[in-house]
């Protein structure tokens, strides 16, 4: 049998892991060859490979990022798309495919194996919001990139006299935000499931400065204040006269300024947050995933997902993991509420 | 109420994350007061105590070690030691103990339970082997240590021709090297649960260099060689002329170097694994459990302990964790050996 | 004798590791007492101590930020400051003055030894641009933390096409972005010594996607583009009509945008390049400064600071620290220039 | 012109980070070819060459060990050796060799410049121990690794009553020792320079369990105590009964534990302290000694190596840095023993 392997949407780390994993079981255990392709879904739409054999993976356990390439190329949105995928599958003998990626890349692998392609899915989602799996490789690294920033800004919340921002990523759900908030030990943590209100932001910040400690909050990138006017009355304009929202970390540092008082300082981690080794738990859960996907390939498990629950890796139907996004549970957020102010 | 707080057993990143959160709850949403014991059960044993309030848990969440120190007392074994116990308590006006600790730790409050004092656990093992949770705090933490080393190990390997030996913590349970030996891409992983064969273990090291690419091998401080006759062969020892089998890294790399001719060399990490500050997944889940627990004194729900189930915090009855050990299942040591050699 | 200790300006890590050095040396070898006065030279002129004595300062080594706080109160500014910190000193008993800090704080200092004050100083300057001294402690952390950033980044350029600005600190000197720039293998290095040319940073970019590697450039906060006209034409307008330039990295990533056609995204750093705890290297020099400043006290050395000549800690003037910036060597700058491109 | 690059003696962080600096100037700006040796002097002994251009050299800045292997081969020992090389150069058309490398490497270097081979040396050593140079590379993230895992056993010595010792790289020099330790805290330094008296050590143990806190001993492997017989008392025999030493560190556990009744665990790092990605200044100070070395070859400065002294790279002839052994300074190790106990 002739695999192919292919990497979708925003790097993370942990995809090297996969690849590796797949490969190293696959050649000697079932006598398997890989085509690696590159850049996404492009890489079979345009019939670009890559060589993805024992040697090279060599070396790719700790290494961040993805040796093939990446990219958000949809082949439903191209002409003729499916039929060019199926031609260079067939020409180039590739029996079936693992694709690696989050709610894009898994959603054209569902409707890929609707139409008989042979699929499996490994999910990729470095703000852990897709359903499903318990957690995504990539996830535990982000929060420690977070955590480690966070726990860096406290010995400066100790010696001066100013609030500390750190926007980190999560556009729809705040998983990054809780985890680094809760173990960083931010006084407030602002996620895109709970709309804030900036009047309450900056009481915690007013009460923290009392304690003779400067606060330092978390903040998702796609957290929103409760009423949109107030975002509307702090918003730049651009070159053009536009209304301009800028980052919502510089956002709050403007807003916390004007209503307090106080200095802010904002920290944006922006893509330092994907980049990187990864951690144990991310190696060790892509390396999982990479073994069960090829298991799973072996056993012809075509429109299913690998997916952790607990301690196992199961499958899962494909379609599962892209119906809805897995946000954060209020439980969990009043559980972090326990250390707010 | 009054609550005491009680850490036993080995140290481990993370304790003083569970102090904290149990406090930061227990005083303003609970209203409770909280005594500190000193070292374990010799705190209530001599009413050793320690004050715990807001003040004193502030700063503790990325500090390993216990603020409230450690010991491996076993009233069971001193005498009239669970009056003395009980008369402490009430001395002190303690209505409720949580106790964080291991086996020993646990097992003994598991019998005072039996016994009628109010007692609520929280599971404490660096090695991962308490049954009934999924994993422990501290084991992440000591993972990522590991690997860390291993990683390090590797850019030597690239360049020299000698078997780099890494012995790491886990007497009866091989879960931190197997682990940190998938993470890290160890070659060779031995665990306490499969007795090894040192000649198997020369055909891997020897089949590696043959790559021309140096060995690692990563060992349990508890793995044994399948033939004791082995270990005698090479034992030590000591100035009165007794055997001595001294550690089992340093044995591994005497054992490799005269079976194979080829330098070999050890690294034990030792006590670096237990410390420092925890990584975000071991605060997480320390606060979590520290949470959970003054939940569960709140309800009254003696003689149970947290536990992570999945993404969950559940509690367990305390005999539960106690009565065995959870070692590795050979399925998931089968996933490691695909990487072998 | 009696000595008075005080931090300020911006804070720094290795701050902790002077004021411990000084005092455990002090203490048993020269039989001082202490005072800690707290935050900056408002300490003294409000007469704001802290106690500083051995159990104060253990544990101290590994901690950034200060115990003693800091500020930037100047006492020339205030009516009678000076008189009242004479008062002060007299009252308390303090013979003479240990002052850690930077540019503004030695600058004092320098005003108070020319009065007769008895002052010993430190120099401190995460920016490393004081002159007479080769580095200064902190510098080699926020290196390090910055560097440690544009390696994460550098798995995302090998992922994506996105060029990947990283801010960081420098707002007259570069040091900081020339260091991490060169560790990190930064494309292209800007920093204010030398006003650059946005076309030729776009050329750089355009010849690196060309390599089908995206690009990583490192910018001092303080850098400046060589043509004022280009930072208007792309300038912000805040709420009420007026100009703003915002942060030098967001600039860069609008203009490479608007020019190339390419994404480009930026990490700001911000305070996290201030915090945590010190390098070894840190530490050592921190140290080493702490132990001269006191010994400089037991001479009598008034009006001198500790500086790093080699491998050496001397004494230079007050006078020579602060009365000129030490700005990137054009030479310096060439050897980076190498790797550009 | 062609030039040749070899690495020898044992593996060192910024090995890689040389050998790209060399390249990335030496082809764009001098227009020079380049030859890697692979396995130090083997490489021109055996004509052992491998590909050194600028892909070859992509990626390398942050990797440890040494892409061109390394070995002890001396050729003066071997047969017609120095013949051998002259003729292997010749046919491969080399006009100079940068040889990168400890005493052993800069030592052949320098009599194969005595007879007339273009020789420019780079010095390497992770011990430090090198005259002649401020610092060499490797030696700043050895520290750090040693200092982290002081800084880790800190927590565990705040929680135990165990005497913790670290046992460092160091034969004949202490540098690491000593700067890990006076980083980390220790409570003793032990260093090859100042042979220890035991009990003058388990002194030092006992006052500081007084405190209630346990010590943190750091040791040079080639550390030795004052009284040779103190050694053979506690020595172990080997399975032939052969008096044999063992670790320092282990050696000095047991005395520890027999002296004193306390518990007392040894951490050996081993090779771990050579592995694993430079420091931002090992990049820094390896990056300029390859940009210093191929100017040198371009200046035909024959016979002479790079050289830090202050923040200045210097050339200063090969045979000043082998002639002898740069030790610890008598009162840089009082420094650090202001701190003991």
């Amino acid at each position: 049998m002739r695999v192919g392997v292919l990497t979708g949407g925003g790097d993370c780390p942990g995809l090297n892991a996969v690849i590796r994993a797949i490969v190293r079981k696959g050649v000697p255990e079932y006598g398997y060859s890989f085509v690696g392709f590159r850049d996404g879904w492009r890489g079979p739409l345009e019939a670009r490979t890559k060589t993805l054999d024992i040697p090279a993976v060599r070396g790719l356990l700790p290494r961040g990022g993805t040796i093939l390439g990446s990219s958000r190329t949809n082949p439903f949105a191209v002409e003729n798309g499916v039929e060019k995928i199926r031609t260079n599958l067939q020409n180039l003998g590739v029996d079936a495919l693992i694709a690696i990626g989050g709610e894009d890349t898994l959603g054209v692998a569902t409707k890929l194996h609707e139409i008989g392609v042979h699929v499996v899915g490994v999910p990729k989602t470095i703000d852990n919001d897709l359903s499903g799996t318990d957690y995504t490789f990539g996830f535990d690294t982000a929060v420690n990139i977070a955590m480690e920033a966070i726990d860096r800004l406290h010995t400066t919340a100790e010696s001066h006299h100013r609030a500390l921002i750190v926007e980190v990523m999560g556009r729809h759900a705040g998983w990054i935000a809780l985890h680094a908030g809760m173990a960083g030990g931010a006084n407030i943590i602002l996620i895109p499931e709970v709309p804030f209100d900036i009047e309450q932001v900056c009481d915690y910040v007013e009460s923290r400065f009392r304690l003779d400690y400067a606060p330092i909050i978390v903040v998702s990138e796609g957290a929103k204040p409760r009423d949109r006017d107030e975002v509307l009355r702090g918003a730049e304009k651009d070159a053009f006269g536009h209304v301009r929202l800028g980052g919502i970390g510089d956002w709050l540092a403007k807003e916390i300024e004007a209503r307090t008082g106080k200095e802010a300082r904002t920290t944006v981690l922006g893509h330092v947050q994907r980049g990187g080794t990864p951690t144990a738990r991310d190696r060790w859960l892509a390396t999982r995933f990479g073994l069960h996907a090829i298991d799973a390939v072996h056993r012809g498990d075509w429109g299913q997902m690998t997916a952790l629950r607990g301690t196992d890796i199961t499958m899962i139907p494909l379609s599962e993991a892209t119906k809805e996004l897995k946000v954060v549970d209020p439980a969990l957020y009043a559980e972090a509420e326990v250390f707010f102010g």
